[in-house]
């Protein structure tokens, strides 16, 4: 059998079979068949190795995180995440690494329910992109624009971790051995938010998934909704392992710039408050009020109640998205 | 202005807009709504620079055939196409490259009226995933499994010419200055065959387009239908180009075996072939009978109406499709 035809069996070797998928893997096509009241969130990510994730990467874990960056796209929009296409540029066919790579790949689709459809196995340096479909109840899908004034700011989960477990490979800081795993697990397997994305539809007036870093992409949300925002930096939720490692200030720095972090940032009016938070504990997710949006055109910020300047720079990268 | 915001700017500047695209490039995930009584092809192909087109390939061949090699996916299942998804990475940010490109990847989105709908841009060797969407009406799919012992084969258009295109660039033959253009255009500006493809959903039996070559292209429909052909090599639609550059013999060997054609290869029962051909006549493009279908599991040939041994091997690289 040659090399190719054995990789292609691994990717249809998948447990998932969503009814909604008429056909599969395996034709010039897939054909899928939505529900007649949902509308489909699509998007795209690119992962390249040395620029997305470290060339020491095991296999397992790009082939997590190239599925869970998707997921957080579509999470941010509160769909329910459904079919995948995966297109994989490889050196060479190495039966071993793929079959790694798919053990990463299939066991996040499994426990979303996620079907692969297709995709395109070529060779070349190594890279993945993704293109993941979610469904949406018509005219339920959040964005980046509806924020307003008086809006609370709210994050999910920890935020930072994935940004300091790239300093330490870089060897720019050491983590403790106690903090290790769980920071080198932040950056290699992100949880996409999805229960969240989906509980927020009801009561989010805008929300987009941290991949740029806090600041940027608080950023885009302002832009988007033509609105400012101030964070409270006392009430960024770093994780023990962050304030530890480089101490408090250093860490809202990390916490404010580095990306990586996957979870959902979000805003929510007062009269939304109680429900959303409600809601979002039943879905086991803890979230952060970090600020509020006001109507001024820039992002500020306040420690022990007073103003300081921001001194994190937002992450800009030549590895942006279009969407 | 950072180079890869203006390199996002181009992609955003394209002048469909369909008014199924409820949210388009800009958000964390596209927003569309399909019809209801509709499904949807998906389907998704990478080119990689030096593997799928050759490293002098202009930025407008490769930004057309990147889009083009999956709108032919589409037709090959009877899809009217409707909305891309286009990731690219670039070894630098260039404006000039992208700008033309891009000339590329619109003029067919707009002869079509397809909405690219996200993507992303990212730093690294170049390479283009593209993921093409398009609407069917419910049970009208074309698939590779329906081909019957009797059908007719067929295929649109001439073949083989994209190969000789590659043996020229590759000094393995020489194309008379004549002939050299429209050769050339065969392999850099593919003409998916669209709107035949859409045609056919009344009448075909199976089908599929041809990018790996007519003799493994079939040997996919005979695999997924558990059929065997034979093809009548004196009926094999050559170009006087490739017949004069190669002679006879040469020329049907690199017809049944060079890839990259892009036309459709389909079967029709004997009741379907009136039908058929004046609805495909209508669409402007020709057709040509190679072949029929029988109960045998291999694919012949015959010449001057005797069976002669396929000297063309079938074309097997690594850079295979899952789909």
């Amino acid at each position: 059998m040659k090399e190719f035809e054995m990789i292609r069996r691994f990717f249809t070797e998948q447990v998932i079979k969503r009814k909604d998928v008429l056909l599969g893997i395996g034709d010039d096509c897939a054909i899928v068949s939505p529900s007649e009241r949902q509308n489909i969130a699509v998007t795209t990510d690119t992962l390249v190795a040395g620029v997305h994730f470290p060339h020491q990467t095991s296999a397992r874990a790009i082939g997590h995180k190239s599925i869970a960056v998707n997921l957080s796209d579509l999470a941010a929009m509160g769909a329910e995440p459904t079919w995948i296409s995966l297109a994989i540029t490889l050196p060479e066919a190495d039966l071993q690494w793929v079959e790694e790579f798919c053990v990463g790949v299939f066991e996040l689709c499994e426990f979303y329910n996620v079907q692969l459809i297709g995709g395109d196995t070529t060779q070349g340096p190594l890279s993945i992109t993704v293109t993941a479909q979610g469904l949406i109840p018509k005219a339920k899908h959040l964005s980046r624009s509806g924020a307003k004034a008086g809006d609370w700011v709210y994050v999910t989960g920890e935020i930072g971790d994935a940004a300091l477990a790239l300093k330490h490979i870089f060897n720019e800081v050491v983590v403790e051995a106690e903090y290790l795993d769980s920071v080198r697990k932040r950056l290699d397997y992100p949880r996409p938010r999805v229960l969240a994305g989906q509980a927020l539809r009801e009561y989010a007036s805008s929300a987009i998934d941290l991949s740029d870093g806090l600041l940027a992409d608080l950023g885009h949300i302002c832009e988007a909704s033509n609105v400012g925002a101030n964070i409270v930096l006392d009430d960024l939720p770093i994780s023990n392992a962050l304030r530890d490692t480089v101490g408090l200030e250093k860490a809202c720095e990390i916490a404010l710039a580095g990306g990586d972090d996957y979870e959902l940032l979000f805003t929510v009016c007062e009269d939304n408050k109680v429900g959303m938070e409600t809601a979002l504990a039943n879905t086991g997710n803890t979230i952060t009020c970090i600020g509020q949006i006001n109507r001024s055109a820039k992002i500020t910020s306040t420690l022990n109640s007073k103003s300081v300047p921001i001194r994190a720079k937002s992450f800009e990268h030549f590895a942006s998205s279009t969407d």
